[in-house]
């Protein structure tokens, strides 16, 4: 259906620079980046074992990942809530309040809302937010042959957070910190805004965040960009605790790290000459960036290879498990 | 909750021109009029009554029509969609291909969108246009004691043709082209774009699209501006057929064109000096403009006043009857 939407032929328009498709659209004028994303309850939250502060948290930082994809600031978001009966009192403020931390914290300007009842509770964030000046926005579809693949920070924290929630004694052995990061991951996770824009300043010429998972999302990058991404698992930087809840759980670390989303960190395409001051301009942006593999021609599609070589293949991963 | 969002706090931005609370946010560089407005099954509109297009095309009508009474052009969409499971195939493309026509017909680009599962069907449609160089809006709150109060078109009808709908024999004689006209008030509204935009440059400065009801709707204004609007009822142009279907309904005409939601009609404040020209201007523009009241000083509030001058009170209208 997504599809069918991108597909429908009215994405032009006389300020649309980049239109549907991708993380965000471009409009010009100031030139805003613009993106929607919604969660609906029992689909991507559960109500018990999240709290509706984050939620509401969790939903901004979702949509302005989007943005960070394209080398855009924060901005302004518009909010649509659906709220049952139930939530019409404190529920309802609950949310909002994680909304509005979150705003607060990223530097947005919450500029519109409706709110309507609905059977289930439902929370669709649009945002928008600045390009700099002459920055046209990173698309998914500029890896060219020869770059390098990089990502920031680590991945895998967010599905192991999940595992986590779902069977608190899954953690074996975790140490309580670490258990705590790992389900922070999932439930409050971080738009790489500051990242996003060094990496747009540093030349990437493709980006995406890492939302379905690294497989998946390369694959978006590698459509778009009608090359090939192959990715060296091994150099995939996983975060701690992953292997041990992994483990734990029956399950090859690989699969949280390179199938799990969520982690929200950006994918991004370099050029090799531009790679060691894109890592210098992402470490002062207080996050890391770590080759895990590079572009090349032939068949558009994405290459997984593990330690030997081996083609892996990580299995899609159930976002209520 | 509306208002607790809008009193977060956050609202201001260094983009901000107008924060949450009007019927669209302007946001600075090309200056963008921007909105949100979602519709959820059960609670807005019924299956089987209302063909999934024509859910569509309504949820970008109603979404445009703020960016009307803003004074703003029809610019870009953004969609998020929940889609239960048994709308994954035909479903989702009927309402996709209403979104498209509504897009095609005012000149939206769609550039963004969000298909999740839920187990209802919702759509969030957010809207963004520009506004004319060095305009600024026209908000809700510049009502200004003196002025005229107007309104474009004609009311009742969407209120009437839900009464159709919901009862197919409740029209009584009503000739057939009448009755298909105020179901099409009720199923496609038309967003009153080129009407705002003629207003605005007429000298409106305040405005309000008229789709809780014109009593609701006007207490906005009032509530915004800090002024009293006295409306005349009698001076209410009400579409034709609405008296024949309230009386057949046993309801007061006057219920359903002042009490009644989804006109989608414009509701203006304006200097007596400037009204024949912005009647002329709104002419121009295919649509009509009536004077229905006046601005007052004084506590602020709405007073809606029947043919011998007596306050009257039109009580709220039911969405779904």
């Amino acid at each position: 259906v997504r599809a069918r939407l991108e597909a429908a032929g009215v994405g032009t328009g006389a300020r649309v620079l980049l239109g549907s498709g991708d993380d965000a659209a471009v409009i010009a004028g100031g030139r805003s980046a613009i993106s929607v994303d919604a969660v609906v309850e029992g689909v991507h939250f559960r109500r018990g074992q999240t709290s509706l502060r984050s939620v509401g948290h969790k939903a901004l930082a979702a949509a302005l990942s989007d943005l960070a994809a394209m080398g855009a600031k924060a901005g302004e978001a518009l909010v649509a809530l659906g709220l049952p009966a139930d939530l019409a009192g404190g529920g309802a403020s609950e949310l909002l309040e994680g909304l509005v931390a979150g705003a607060s914290e990223w530097g947005v300007a919450l500029v519109g809302g409706d709110v309507v009842a609905a059977p289930v509770l439902f929370c669709s964030v649009t945002v928008a937010g600045p390009l700099p000046e002459g920055a046209d926005g990173v698309p998914r579809g500029g890896a060219r042959p020869g770059q390098l693949v990089a990502v920031t920070g680590e991945l895998g924290g967010a599905a192991a957070g999940l595992l986590l929630l779902d069977d608190p004694a899954s953690g074996g052995g975790l140490e309580g910190g670490l258990a705590n990061s790992l389900r922070r991951r999932q439930l409050a996770p971080v738009p790489r805004l500051a990242a996003g824009g060094a990496l747009a300043d540093a030349g990437a010429t493709a980006m995406i965040d890492v939302s379905d998972g690294l497989g998946a999302d390369a694959r978006h990058v590698a459509r778009a960009s009608g090359a090939r991404l192959v990715i060296d698992l091994e150099r995939v930087p996983v975060a701690p605790g992953v292997e041990a809840v992994a483990r734990a759980a029956g399950r090859d670390p690989l699969d949280l790290a390179a199938g799990g989303g969520e982690d929200y960190e950006l994918l991004a395409c370099i050029d090799p000459a531009a790679f060691d001051a894109a890592r210098a301009a992402v470490r002062r942006a207080g996050d890391e960036l770590t080759a895990i593999g590079e572009v090349r021609g032939g068949e558009p599609g994405v290459e997984l290879r593990g330690a030997g070589g081996e083609l892996r293949d990580p299995s899609g991963f159930d976002q209520l498990g």
